[in-house]
């Protein structure tokens, strides 16, 4: 149950997809070019193989637990945690002020797939320490910035982000927790909050809670929601810790997977009332929430490739021990290693292709971010920002639903010793299954690409992807190999249906929502689908001029094979997925609910 | 986390698809008509639902343990296998002489789903018994039918079947376990079997294991194996028991589902030689195990079924209750309970859609098996033979990869919740993903299928079917109506893809082999997806007439719009997956081992 980054892989995404080289050219990102990356990521991939990976199996087995309101982390997780900060790991991304090392996010995804593949559960830990971050600086004051930002950025504390309530789920508006000013500008809070990952724990100083609440007297529904920092220790002037605040971990949940990480029911304001301090203007708490929102949705997407990359090993190393059955190619040895059977080769094609397809797709998104935020010229950075903020719901909800089928193929190849959790196999199926649910479901993703991305703008930003897409498949065309003429022919029938469903999305979101929305996850499944399967075509056409130069032959050439197994056996489920949504929109709703 | 068994959907398929008073029409079975089987059923289901329903989640709580070689089952499985028992549910389908009730296994097949839906690791037990029974059945001596069926249909005694050892799963050829003549006929058994289902428990007095073991001797492969009774207890002449036999539960393993259902490492012979009794000849162990395995691969089927059916209840349930976010359609009361949202419905209707697809599917299947065991017509019994040996690997190969998307969908319903335990829905979750695995994994299913069920006949078998879906097709086109149109057009399509690929695997399983066992699983899953589709087409129409003659009206509404949903939503997958299997086949294989 070993791990072994896949570096090779991953910068081939940097340099080839997301060309890191130019990113290097933005203000701010001048040391970040690929020789950079590299470094980075090789340091990265030490620490991920050698200090988290082997926790991860010791996390299930030893989960979190819970006594008298004091959270302790599985055994070995607390020194890991040090390691991770004292590496300066939680600061990748963050700014050099507050103590980062101020890196692209195309850097920085790549370290996060890693870390997630080692340990899902300890990763989560610093993906909220990320949103964190992320909410203080986009709106909290100086004085906030001043107070915690630096010890978040080092690692020393961890951050949360507060916001299910057991009546508010996918449902904010529906948020109770309620914040009464004080005096000195601060507020005192109350409320409990559930589902809230790593919420409390013993692995850093202080916890630094951000909490959605209303404050008295405030609005109904979403416009009525503002964000408080809440920590866990008070914070005294001089920086040191202060008492504890009133916030309380009740209880920790019993799941089916990604056990190590603890998911509290925290109680805020049980003894008169948390101390908390408003960020930004009161009633705009969803505004800020929603830029931590989607930092956190991209992680949660590549959390379903670094899974899925997990799994994928594993699955292979089995697949090349396991002797099993003489295989129907009267090439093989008879007594061959069950690699050698077709189906096998099936299942660990589709695990690869969906991985690195997906793994394409989000690095070039998280280059996009990286312009949208550092390049000069705003007309770019605005193309950029629609391109990455479309590719938002697509990574968060096809990387997932993707990690389901993966992590499920990852236990069959196994046979019956995938069902021993010994194994390892189950614990990637298990753990898997949260990521179409937090950070918002694969049908809240959904709603977010019809409403938000596609219908908003009439269908705009993705016809303009389609266009890409098609210029894409004229190079295939030109290129005129075999595999460059098939995945041509794929990718063109999948971009037609996707144009078809966007045209339907764009006509019909406000006539007919009902029919729209019964399509909203095919459609985004389908979206998801072809641009990953587009980002391998366009890894196959710079593959193909790699070999014709002699560059990384083998390497080049496994690309061109994945690229093609993905257009061969995953674009063609597109056209179907068209006829669904758009023909088949009626029979979704047409059940009366008394005949469920 | 109740239960309620689907009577109403199990006598329509007996009454409208399998037409139970044909059945009841065959030698043998005079008594089993349509009123008949709805007090049988009825029965079931107050028993199901009433006393193992109830112990599924304690069965995932406080699952068989082992201790210095004797495992206890959960608490109240042994009571509960008492009453099963004395209800007679064991001997359903086995003969009377026997003590059984001699009913078909079109009646058979529904009751099964209900124990496996209300507690699918305690229906194990007696699922294996009947495997157990079945062989003694084919190929046992008058002496070992007298001293063991009687007790096995009873339920007095359990049954298991010994295949598996660590180096043989899917490859039984690779069996190593022995067996010494004694003087008396009888033999001496050593060995190690692994995976052993309910292999050692303290619910019956006795168990009688069904092993794979090759004679002294014995030729290397599958044609030196034999099938030997070995009884946890020896048996005395009066039929009481004797001594301990040496056969010993060394441990039990540590599982992610199915917990209950204890699965033993068992160790013949460790001292001194397990007694044996030859079932029927030697050498001739795995074509017995194959009538068992048989039996027991549609029985898996069913749990697929059953599992979905139960999932599919809970996220109902759960949709009904839980109130999150104002619905976009506007007739929606604002503060809706989730059901109301199209993305609620399109997965509730998918996992009803594969639920009662493949029920029917099983229903029909079941009654060829009827008609070709009791038909007076030999030419009428092979052709029903024929059929239900082509949906064998279809029914469990399908059913429960579908219970795979199935109860990962009911995960998704709840939300959050859906990832707690006691919740309920993630045990299915866990439970389902055995069922693709045992009984043959899905490769092994589709080796099947294309081997002896497809390759070997030329596709006669498979084209026979086609021209009946065919006909269907015209009877839809000649009703008429919108959905009956809709249907008969991607039933259509689903056939022609489905007749590609036969014609595929007929004409280059020889001479391709690779290229067509690439393509094995997606064949599986094209013909399952075709067969479920169809019978769902056939219920659509016969739906139709009952509407126009005003029986029951809105259970035939709902079933039309199921049918209709699933021409939509499923039957639409067909096309893509031809062409992945046809034109697709050369990238599975493509990849360089060590490029893996």
């Amino acid at each position: 149950m070993s791990y072994v980054a896949p570096l090779k892989d991953m910068l081939f995404n940097l340099k080839y997809l997301a060309d890191i080289e130019q990113i290097a050219q933005l203000p701010g990102f001048e040391d970040a070019g690929f020789e950079t990356a590299q470094a980075v990521l090789e340091e990265a991939a030490k620490f991920n193989e050698g200090v988290l990976a082997p926790l991860n199996w010791e996390g299930d087995k030893n989960p979190s637990s819970w006594k008298d309101g004091v959270v302790t982390a599985t055994p070995g997780f607390k020194q890991a945690f040090r390691q991770f900060a004292d590496g300066g790991w939680q600061g990748l991304q963050h700014p050099v002020d507050f103590g980062g090392q101020g890196l692209p996010k195309t850097i920085g995804a790549a370290c996060g797939e890693m870390q997630n593949s080692a340990n899902m559960s300890f990763a989560l830990c610093p993906l909220l320490t990320d949103g964190a971050i992320e909410a203080l600086l986009t709106a909290g004051s100086n004085e906030l910035k001043a107070t915690y930002l630096e010890n978040l950025v080092s690692g020393k504390w961890t951050g949360t982000m507060n916001l299910t309530e057991p009546q508010a789920g996918s449902d904010l508006a529906a948020v109770r927790s309620r914040a009464e000013p004080l005096a000195d500008g601060s507020y005192k809070v109350f409320g409990t909050k559930v589902f809230i990952t790593w919420g409390e724990h013993d692995m850093a100083e202080n916890i630094v809670h951000l909490v959605l609440a209303r404050v008295t007297g405030a609005p109904e529904g979403v416009k009525g929601i503002s964000l408080f920092v809440v920590p866990k220790f008070l914070v005294n002037k001089d920086g040191s810790l202060g008492a504890r605040n009133d916030v309380q971990c009740v209880s920790i949940e019993h799941k089916m997977g990604i056990k190590a990480s603890p998911t509290a029911v925290l109680q805020f304001g049980d003894h008169g009332g948390a101390l908390g301090y408003l960020v930004g203007q009161e009633n705009r708490g969803l505004e800020y929430m929603f830029i931590m929102m989607n930092a956190a949705r991209f992680g949660v997407g590549v959390q379903g490739i670094a899974i899925a990359e997990r799994s994928y090993q594993q699955a292979v190393t089995f697949a090349k021990d396991r002797v099993q059955s003489r295989p129907v190619d009267a090439l093989a040895p008879a007594n061959a290693t069950i690699i050698y059977h077709p189906d096998v080769k099936r299942m660990l094609m589709t695990m690869r292709a969906y991985t690195e397809g997906c793994r394409a797709m989000a690095t070039v998104a998280a280059a996009a971010y990286d312009a949208a935020h550092h390049h000069a010229d705003a007309e770019v950075r605005k193309q950029n920002q629609a391109f990455y903020e479309f590719m938002v719901p697509l990574i968060k909800g096809y990387s997932t639903e993707m990690s389901l089928e993966v992590t499920s193929l990852g236990v069959q190849v196994h046979g019956g010793m995938g069902y021993i959790e010994e194994t390892g196999a189950a614990q990637y199926y298990r753990d898997a299954k949260i990521l179409t649910i937090y950070e918002g479901t694969t049908a809240i993703q959904a709603n977010d690409l019809v409403g938000r991305k596609t219908a908003r703008d009439g269908g705009q930003t993705a016809k303009a992807l389609a266009a890409q897409i098609e210029a894409t498949e004229g190079l295939l065309v030109k290129s005129g190999s075999a595999d460059a003429l098939a995945v041509a022919k794929r990718l063109k029938a999948a971009r037609v249906a996707f144009v078809d469903v966007v045209n339907f999305v764009a006509t019909n979101t406000k006539t007919r929502p009902s029919d729209v929305f019964a399509g909203s996850v095919p459609y985004l499944m389908l979206a998801g689908n072809l641009m990953a399967g587009w980002q391998l075509a366009r890894a196959l056409l710079m593959a193909q001029d790699e070999i014709a130069q002699g560059v990384d032959v083998s390497f080049m050439q496994a690309k061109i094979i994945t690229a093609r197994f993905y257009a061969d056996h995953l674009l063609t489920k597109a056209p179907g997925m068209r006829d669904a949504i758009v023909d088949g929109c009626e029979s979704v709703t047409a059940l009366a609910l008394d005949a469920f």
